[in-house]
């Protein structure tokens, strides 16, 4: 991966955002921008150079993995390391201006940002810098997408094995026990969240987690998991029916498949991803089920399973090649039913490409 | 459990800490006061009420799970809905004073924060509140003990399956796969952390969580796993010798053991925390290896697989009949080999109860 790139594009960026240095303390922030994986470390950028602190415990593995960054290893919390760092490094800026140390305000705690106050000289001022790390990783490069589109392979594959395991009777958790082994098998190194299979009237709860309920004789399972392979999540969801569907329950299937299919098709460089949520909603009125699709159309995925952009109403982010976001839209009957479908796509020059290989027609068990 | 008693415990004390309201946002903090276990909402306490705020996703599952408090179900981001409440319920406070809302500073990030300061009316002032709720989380009640025990035993199970599977030759991550698999069948919700099956050198890493690796012919495995049941977490380590260990290895192994069981013998009402550590370090001082034990001596367990109190040195926090922690020395040779043993243990009146139930004799496969 491109770390030192990375850096260096965030470093020169710096003086836009009138800022003397950026704390990154966001975990994935920090593996995007030096490669390094481990719990404990903060990333000081400045418009010269990357330091990088963590403590006693990641002394082989910051040596092992961090690119671009000069290690410092200290017996201190890594952000107490990193503001003595920054009290001494901004005594170096000439003139009567403070030294402009940006956070970052969306993964930062208020209890740790008033200790880092308290530990620095009154020449720094901290301010909540824009999200630019983000923005950054919104956009993937070709070695990122290929790391995904493996990930998206091996958790399609699990998919699979839910078929072969979900029968009446059987245990939510057990499905998900056999798609987790399976996908440990297949080499993942974990989840990417909590496996949510949701069956008969769970389906109408659109984050059901797999719990000790069994199928019932008949109604959807909705199936919603994801995998970490190389570092990069995948998430994809199926709605199976065990047997047959009712005839509503087979119109509300082919509504959301057609919404879904309409989102997809509205991808492209250019547009809005308000726009690729209004193609789900709109979709979705023809069969007047839009009042049951009570969460966004998608979001960003990459190192994170939940990443920007957010593809939902009011979000104003413009869709770029290289973006990779999920399309998911549903509808959820309180007490009763719930449909969902999820496919990850990728922006392309003209339009997008469908990662998920996986058939959308409906599955009745 | 007791929600309404633990809430009304709560909304006694806020004139205490001279608080008008305090804004739980911390998901267990949530969980722990009002049942809800879902991943977006906000608990208000005042003196005379609790209101909690969730959006749509979440209706039919806050209607099951909130016990004592309002739900209100809004549009809006759950801290937007709570801060319109707070601007309304504030003008109810007669004479000249502010109100004062807490909020989690361990919890809330700055940005989240100062969206909701720029919400607020001028009256609101926010102030970082104590750790009321991770304080009251800290003595478990008898129902509480209960389930940790439960989930302790289901974890200690899967102990016995890594034993089976353990073997030169397979994959770190096989053998984290057959463990939670285990896990799922007997009932449990998650893995309460990543597994960690570190094998050969690996086992030098404390946080070696499973790999591609495999186990070599011949060194430690360190093994440190844990479930979630019933909401509840389990945690624990025990360290096997694939072959037979050196007579260095074997001396270690015994040292740590009798660290282990120091800071067992140490735990009981009135002593300090840091007192538990500092017998777990005095032990391996016999044996000239504490330099190489480089992490606390152990944590609580309950809601969170880490919570109050830390067991480490320079930490105040008195024991008291209820509190359950883990006690888990270890040290660490770099790039030879490593050796971590730890208990559960809950507190009593006179000393402590040892939960986990498995041996800590040195096991040789």
């Amino acid at each position: 991966m491109d770390h030192k790139g990375r850096q260096q594009r965030l470093r020169s960026a710096l003086p836009v955002h009138r800022l003397d240095a950026l704390l990154v303390t966001h975990l994935p922030n920090i593996l995007y921008l030096c490669g390094f994986s481990g719990s404990a470390g903060v990333l000081v950028l400045t418009e010269a150079k990357s330091v990088f602190f963590t403590d006693g415990r990641y002394i082989a593995q910051a040596r092992s993995e961090v690119q671009g960054a000069h290690i410092f290893i200290r017996r201190k919390a890594p952000l107490a390391a990193a503001s003595d760092w920054l009290a001494t490094h901004s005594r170096k800026k000439t003139g009567a201006l403070p030294f402009r140390a940006g956070i970052e305000g969306e993964h930062l705690l208020v209890a740790a940002r008033n200790r880092l106050a308290a530990n620095l000289p009154s020449n720094i001022r901290l301010r909540e810098a824009p999200n630019l790390v983000e923005r950054a990783r919104m956009v993937k490069d070709a070695r990122e997408i290929q790391r995904i589109r493996a990930a998206v392979l091996l958790g399609a594959g699990l998919f699979e094995r839910a078929l072969e395991v979900i029968r009446p009777g059987v245990k939510e958790t057990q499905v998900a026990a056999e798609m987790e082994y399976a996908a440990r098998e297949a080499g993942a190194e974990a989840m990417s969240f909590p496996t949510i299979i949701a069956s008969g009237k769970r389906s109408a709860l659109p984050h059901g987690r797999a719990s000790r309920s069994t199928v019932p004789a008949r109604g959807f399972v909705v199936c919603d998991f994801g995998v970490i392979l190389t570092d990069y999540c995948s998430d994809m969801t199926r709605t199976v029916s065990v047997g047959r569907p009712s005839s509503g329950e087979r119109r509300a299937y082919q509504a959301v498949k057609e919404a879904q299919q309409a989102a997809v098709d509205a991808v492209r460089p250019g547009i809005s991803v308000s726009e690729v949520d209004r193609a789900a909603r709109k979709s979705l009125q023809n069969s007047s089920l839009a009042k049951y699709f009570t969460h966004s159309t998608g979001h960003g995925v990459g190192l994170e399973i939940h990443e920007a952009p957010r593809v939902g109403a009011g979000q104003t982010e413009i869709l770029q090649p290289g973006m990779v976001i999920t399309i998911e839209p549903g509808v959820y009957l309180p007490d009763r039913w719930g449909v969902r479908i999820e496919d990850m796509v990728v922006v392309t020059e003209r339009g997008c490409e469908v990662l998920t290989p996986t058939s959308k027609e409906l599955i009745e068990i």
